[in-house]
């Protein structure tokens, strides 16, 4: 393999900066990845922190380009819907499309960020560093000074390029943002409602307690619980619930007793499979959701956000993960098309990638209403239900705007962004004119959908004319 | 007059702080006002910084609230439509409005803000401090700690409220957005363009050297100049331009020549007024331009944003101080309302307030645009002329959305941007589809629009539904 002759810094060993540092090294170039944090093969994983995570056709397109497909396969767990959990602990299967074939996977975050060290580890022109924490960067040197967890010591790395893959708090990225000269752009916006995670454990047998190939949700209208599925037969479970707000919020659910009966009250179904619920309450973090935006991700054309350190979203389309390994996939794509012009690559980058990114950010938010509200609303059941017969009845000819999302990873997040959302107001439009009643049939219906998308999409199109 | 029992801190004394100062003053409550600058009433104004505003029906109401209307008279000069100057020297006006007694207002922002002092010091509990710039609040026990500029001497400040008007780059939101416990949302969004103060002085007796009562622009696509009419006679001209970006920028027009032959191939008839053009263009400082977010503007039910601190807009609408000064006559409201109860008046004005923020600040982003651009766009001004016909033939049945937003103080903001957006979209629409040729007459055209806007508004609200 020749080494390419650009030195390679990437600042953050989490999914992104693993990925991307095997990519690089794949393409020979001389990479130093270094991580605050100790190297997570060597140390357990903090309990409560996104232990698993959802991984779809985007994700699984990068790692196809750095031939993980196979390993991959072995840390999935398929989840072929929705199973919707009604307060009195009736439950029903919400599928996400009306073709079997399409699922999901639960996949676990510790596992997947190992393999990634593993295999990006094994590159002769890849150095791993970690429990060095970024202080400072001089970003018209490409320069960057940490320091060492242990020995306190301050280590300064030269080199031609530095990658930002250090998450939602990025240090790269507030390094930008307080150099005024830089003019980042930059929000962050924090979603009225926080996390927790929980357990259900498998059976004594490692059996799961629940269907295994679902994610579960309960939604309650203001707050709401879902559950993935874990390779052990257990199940990690996350309420999502306000903050301060509501009547049940984590201000005031303070006691081992309110927070029993909360679970008692909203969620009784999924409360007799937690043992551990109240200690795991009080003993696991109240982890905060927002969303990062910032403009520009490069600086100079020798640095580059890239991951959630550019785009952090909060977690309801399942698409986190996917998206920042998208985000590789497509730079990807530029270095191909612009080797060594790193200036170029970079603008190209951002240029095609951050419509995309805000498309995402914002899904992610209208997603949060649907699955804890909606998934529980008539008026959308009746959509989903149309939605899933086109898909099945009509493959190709008809795909929602989860399917969009989900499992067309040809087609950008803002693509499917608009068009989905031209869909969704096709069809409530028609249902609400009456136009979509029983005697209709399913073809005409699929037919007065796309014709209406069609002019809702042109009209929206002619008034940004001007 | 009583005084009420509160202890008012109010931090900056711009024009919001001013007019914040003056009102709660009015009505009994014992106020302090600090102001991290000198008095503007004893020192010259800075050069080059934003000398002039446009006063609009929202701003004229805060000066009936606090008795002000006739000495406000004094200080302006009526624009009752855009001049439009094209690169060949031919100019027209396009009206504000079909009718001939609407028109917005050039205003002095130091004399303005002088009378705004003067008035509020005239009241007994009302006090001054000049000065002491604000270093640290804390918010649970409403108290501030400043630095006297010519002493170094730390004051503290004790209140029962806090009212931060210390505008963009507020330190009063700053020192919220660190406190981590109070996890304020906030977005600060830079335009791609920058802005440059420079003068068409007045002639030797005093004349204007143009229009007096229009707001003059040069749209040229990317960059732009206006200028807005003194009392002097002379005229305060802003230049527009991409900050690094295109052809032409601030970083690469960098000496007296560059920025002389720009001016002589962009702008040449108002070159021919500008006799210190290039001085000024080197001596004044170069203004960044940005959109300010934030969420919640109140801390404790005790401490509370206002005006730019808690929304800094980009000026293109005129509506910057017209929005904080609207700001205080809602706050006003509820004082009345839930008088003594600050943490119900401070969530209710934000609950209301907060999306009229959000809308003029979009607004003022999109007019931007039609500003450089669209006023040039011949689709722009069919629609433009389209509108005035309308507001001149059938007053009160028509108003376009820069009508509802300058014109309709009582119609909020976020309802001006709804409607005057689903108008436009009406209007392109049926423009497109050859709807309205001059075949048709005006009444059967305005019926068109008012129907077509109609359905947007219900199939925007449907899609609402879920």
């Amino acid at each position: 393999m020749k080494t390419k002759k650009e030195q390679v810094l990437i600042i953050g060993a989490g999914l992104c900066g693993s990925l991307l540092a095997l990519r690089l090294g794949q393409r020979g170039y001389d990479v130093t990845l270094v991580e605050k944090r100790p190297d997570l093969r060597m140390v357990g994983q903090d309990a409560g922190r996104s232990i698993n995570l959802s991984l779809s056709d985007r994700g699984v397109k990068a790692m196809k380009m750095v031939g993980l497909q196979d390993e991959i396969e072995k840390l999935c767990i398929p989840m072929i819907g929705r199973m919707i959990h009604d307060i009195s602990g009736h439950k029903f299967m919400s599928l996400y499309s009306g073709k079997e074939d399409k699922y999901i996977n639960s996949i676990s975050r510790p596992g997947l960020n190992m393999l990634l060290l593993d295999t990006a580890e094994k590159l002769p022109n890849v150095k791993l560093h970690f429990n060095k924490s970024c202080e400072s960067i001089n970003f018209k040197n490409t320069m960057a000074v940490f320091e060492d967890y242990d020995t306190k010591e301050k280590i300064t790395y030269n080199a031609d390029l530095i990658f930002g893959t250090d998450g939602a708090g990025s240090v790269v990225r507030n390094n930008m943002f307080v150099n005024k000269d830089l003019r980042l752009s930059f929000s962050i916006d924090w979603l009225s409602h926080s996390y927790k995670e929980l357990t259900i454990p498998a059976t004594k047998n490692g059996d799961f307690r629940s269907e295994q190939n679902a994610l579960h949700i309960w939604p309650r209208g203001e707050n709401m619980l879902i559950s993935l599925p874990n390779l052990d037969g257990s199940f990690t479970v996350t309420l999502f619930l306000a903050h301060e707000t509501g009547k049940d919020n984590f201000e005031n659910l303070n006691t081992p007793e309110k927070v029993s009966n909360y679970f008692e009250r909203e969620y009784p179904d999924a409360k007799a499979l937690m043992p551990n619920l109240t200690e795991e309450f009080f003993e696991n973090p109240t982890g905060r959701l927002g969303t990062v935006k910032c403009h520009p991700w490069n600086t100079y054309g020798k640095t580059l956000l890239i991951g959630d350190s550019a785009h952090a979203i909060v977690p309801f389309y399942g698409q986190g993960m996917n998206a920042s390994f998208e985000d590789v996939v497509v730079l990807d794509k530029f270095i191909e098309k612009y080797e060594g012009d790193w200036g170029k690559t970079f603008s190209e980058f951002q240029k095609e990638r951050k419509v995309d990114a805000d498309a995402i950010a914002d899904l992610a938010i209208d997603n949060f209403y649907e699955m804890k509200e909606h998934t529980a609303n008539p008026l959308f059941q009746k959509k989903r239900k149309l939605e899933v017969a086109f898909e099945d009845h009509y493959p190709g000819k008809y795909n929602s705007k989860y399917s969009l999302v989900t499992f067309n990873a040809d087609i950008p997040y803002s693509e499917a962004m608009k068009r989905g959302r031209a869909q969704d107001k096709a069809i409530l439009k028609l249902l609400d004119g009456g136009k979509l009643t029983d005697s209709v049939s399913l073809e005409e219906k699929l037919s007065l959908v796309l014709n209406e998308t069609k002019n809702i999409l042109h009209d929206d199109d002619t008034a940004k004319k001007i």
